[in-house]
């Protein structure tokens, strides 16, 4: 045999380099190491093995053409040895040598390798609360965890669960207890939206609201204090404002770099904990090579170092080891962290930075939105989708976009249609004219990605000017919080009209679109206007042609109704 | 009033172009000039209309909001005055007036112009064969038009249909006639596929399967030699090959830049007839603009100026013409030429270049062929997407992505995200790691567009030896053309086992792709060899074993057996 090749870590990342560099490398030695027994496996695929989407959990670790990734499997076809409940113990570069163990027998032994890559991913972060080993309490970290949830909820053994933390995996399994199962389900978020980071407020409280109506709770501003049990079991959870009855706690608060082994072999690491590679995929060591959630990579928007722990990634990065290791020079520039998730019939994406990281970033940061037509409008299909371009002021740089639709490909055609395009550095301009492929099955002439850059466009000149979601919310809120301020309604008289019921003329002025260029002569001249239509594009026109005549102090509702009504607010006439 | 724009031309650009220009400078005279009393429709969704997808032609002409776009909607919302039924007939640049004429009235007069823009798009290409004049021979050029086909269908009046030429436009008319109301349809096209130039070969092929699968007749190398015709009406269509009986005919073989206008007043027209435009929509005249269908743009693959006539860009350079106007100095930069059809229950989509144009236009091109899962393997409603990739093997770059698959977006995600990206002149390299957006219900960890790009990857580094579709089913059609050659079918014997049984063992030998590692030694040294699985992916891996145990002769069919079931082979055992 040739040159030893190992591996430690087999899900993702590790298969992956392992598969290729044996394709590049015919005669190496290439020894993958897991510590589980259950190894390459979609992990991502979790809570739809739990749902029952996806009814064994073989499938997940099996391939497309129905194999089980097993040792035989990467013996026989692959020509791959795996060691499999075997734990990578240490390093000894000097050596070149893996300490392992086997977890059954207990008996050591040192792997001579010519070349090593640590592919050990991440572990999720357990809240250092009372009661997080209570029976119970689960995290969605291996196979193992997700047949043992599985196993309970259909032995009839879970009737009520809690997550703790709205991040996607949190807010996926949610779904699995709630929509396949029944059980009574609960989101506990410590901060006051789901996903955070990941996309803005207004998105993820259309994500909140459509997850409310479909049966899940959801606490945002609310921390677990302590997880309560009973003789050893889990019973419920205590947050600052209530107790929740559960018979099943997933927690999950992210996930952390499992990095120790490199750590103490002496190679590089990230002040987060992570294992700084170069894009080569290459260790401080050149000898050692590292991919997946174990390391941090490059995000090609903020040009800084970031964690990205995304099983898309891990495979990417995984066959340019695979190269390297190889002797091909394949390089891994980056991410710019896409994301997608389902919540029942809706979905959310994002890809970029967020406002809020944009701004953290030091970004001269700021955000168009909009939500039009996800395809002609006269097509039966049609639907609407919400869009979110976060875009740099200075440079007109798009540095992020969030999607939200129904469910289905739409919104992410969208956000993978950016993905590309930013990571290239595209301006407004260029989403501008994105030629995103157009027959009225499937988008508008002119797309949404098209639409909500022409409203970056006109906020980054200074054509509009916009109050946000977030604002008009607070001023709808408590009319003394802004009190010189009145809405303008341009809808049609029938949508209008209970609005102006509710609230009164004095308060919500509604003149139609199109009888605005002659009636402007009613609209109060001193008082600020907030132009409200479904998108905001009609108000944006408006907005211009008011500016012409004088009436000078008006701010366009960008995303309109089509995002109030899907954001749930309680002032909403019935 | 202050500055007058005129616009000639109701559709698309024009009104795009007048809206953006009115906004940007409210006290513009801004008119628009169209010959038709109908305008400011969407063309593209006819074929919507006449399936009755699209109830009322009124819904094509009006907004999302649901106003209809006519002369009243235009001087009331928009403050635009509409000419309708006025026809322009000569530009006097000197005088800057455009002379017009009033269709009804015959009333001439010329309008005083500061800008003019010429958006008077395309007049379809009429085939010079007897017959064409026929009543019941139809082009899909406007509203009149297309309300008077669904006018007879709906009145029983067709009862059969023919369709010359198998661009988009006549395949979407082919489905509406047979789908909707069950028309006995036939397509005609002169060149050997359905899409010339715009798919190639392969992907042309699945989706004249899939409709001939649906009752449509396709015909193909048949060139339209006479339309038949009774007392003046319709009554078929001769062929070299056949005579097609027929109570409508639509003639849909193309369209031509309406650009007399411009050239009689003396501006620059290229060879092909299109009215040349710099960057800012400027034509050879610095006061008169022009966009849409009546231009040519610059292709960002070729570097060439190209005939791109697509609603969608119509209504980007309507924008940029309209910023330029009112002295915004934004760019069109170019097109790359994106497409999207559905037909029936599939959806084909293309950008960039094709092969066939990518050849002609001097690169050294190739393509790579996959047929992976459109999401996670394991995710139910998981379905096969094809995608081929042209890339140029000088420089890495990627020419042009084509897709098959069922219909819905996940065949326009990927020529979505690829467009933007292949404008910006992304590599193999750069699709490899293209980050689409990841959860089972979207996609797979390893997108088909990534996965494409590995194919294309190995291509371009000479690892992976491929044969051609068209190739292979050259040597099936007749064993004699390659005698020296068999099949080693790596599928699993359940699959593999039909084939051997019809073509025998020394023609078609199986060994299971996890077999090979330890059985190579039956496969004959002296054959050429193709190696078979569903993808390709799994013969590649074969391919690079038996390289390296001395077994160099093979090939792998891209694509595989995914792709030769969806075009539909004769030879297919049942």
């Amino acid at each position: 045999m040739g040159t030893k090749i190992v591996i430690v870590g087999g899900v993702a990342a590790g298969p992956k380099a392992a598969c290729r560099v044996k394709r590049l490398i015919q005669d190496a030695d290439v020894t993958i190491i897991d510590q589980d027994t259950l190894f390459s496996y979609g992990g991502c695929g979790i809570p739809y093995y739990v749902s029952g989407d996806v009814s064994d959990e073989a499938e997940l670790r099996s391939t497309s053409f129905h194999m089980v990734r097993d040792e035989d499997f990467f013996e026989n076809a692959k020509g791959i040895t795996v060691k499999s409940g075997t734990r990578a113990m240490a390093i000894d570069r000097k050596a070149k040598t893996v300490k392992v163990q086997n977890a059954a027998s207990g008996v050591e032994e040192d792997i001579p390798y010519d070349t090593l890559m640590i592919a050990t991913g991440s572990r999720p972060f357990i809240l250092p609360v009372p009661g997080a080993d209570l029976d119970g309490v689960f995290t969605i970290s291996d196979l193992h965890k997700a047949i043992e949830i599985k196993d309970r909820i259909a032995k009839g053994k879970v009737d009520k669960a809690v997550v703790i933390g709205g991040g996607a995996i949190g807010l996926e399994m949610a779904e699995a207890f709630k929509d396949l199962w029944g059980v009574k389900t609960s989101v506990v978020e410590f901060m006051p939206q789901v996903l955070p980071r990941i996309v803005d407020r207004p998105m993820a409280s259309m994500l909140t609201k459509h997850m409310r109506d479909n049966g899940v709770d959801i606490f945002l501003n609310e921390g677990a204090t302590e997880i309560l049990g009973e003789n050893g079991k889990v019973t419920g959870l205590r947050t600052a404002k209530r107790t929740i009855e559960a018979d099943i706690v997933i927690m999950s608060v992210g996930v952390r770099p499992r990095s120790e082994i490199a750590a103490e072999a002496g190679l590089q690491i990230s002040p987060m904990g992570a294992i700084v590679v170069n894009e080569r995929m290459q260790t401080s060591d050149p000898d050692i090579y590292a991919a997946g959630d174990c390391i941090e990579v490059m995000n090609l928007v903020s040009g800084k170092k970031f964690y990205a722990p995304l099983g898309s990634l891990a495979n990417k990065e995984g066959r340019i080891a695979g190269d390297n290791m190889a002797g091909i020079p394949s390089k891994f520039k980056g991410a710019v962290g896409s994301f997608i998730m389902k919540g029942f019939d809706v979905c959310i994406g994002a890809t970029g930075l967020s406002l809020d990281v944009a701004l953290a970033e030091g970004f001269d940061a700021d955000v168009a939105l909009t939500a039009p037509s996800d395809r002609a409008h006269f097509f039966p299909t049609e639907s609407i989708v919400c869009f979110q371009m976060v875009f740099d002021r200075r440079s007109r740089k798009v540095l992020g976009l969030q999607g939200f639709g129904p469910m289905g490909d739409g919104v992410s055609a969208r956000i993978d249609a950016a993905a590309g395009y930013i990571s290239m550095g595209a301006s407004i301009d260029d989403f501008g004219t994105l030629e995103m492929a157009y027959a009225p099955p499937f988008s508008a002439a002119i797309d949404s990605i098209n639409a909500v850059a022409y409203v970056a466009d006109n906020i980054c000149d200074g054509r509009l000017r916009k109050i946000s979601l977030d604002s008009f919310l607070d001023w709808m809120d408590d009319f003394s919080n802004e009190p010189n301020w009145i809405a303008l309604d341009i809808r049609h008289p029938n949508e209008a009209g209970p609005f102006v019921e509710k609230f009164g003329f004095d308060k919500w002025l509604a003149i139609p679109y199109n009888e605005i260029r002659r009636r402007y002569r009613e609209i109060p001249m001193d008082k600020t206007l907030i132009i409200l239509c479904d998108a905001g594009t009609r108000s944006f026109e408006m907005q211009s042609f008011l500016d012409s005549v004088g009436t000078a102090n008006t701010f366009v509702l960008s995303g309109g109704f089509n995002m109030l009504r899907r954001m749930g607010v309680d002032w909403y006439p019935h």
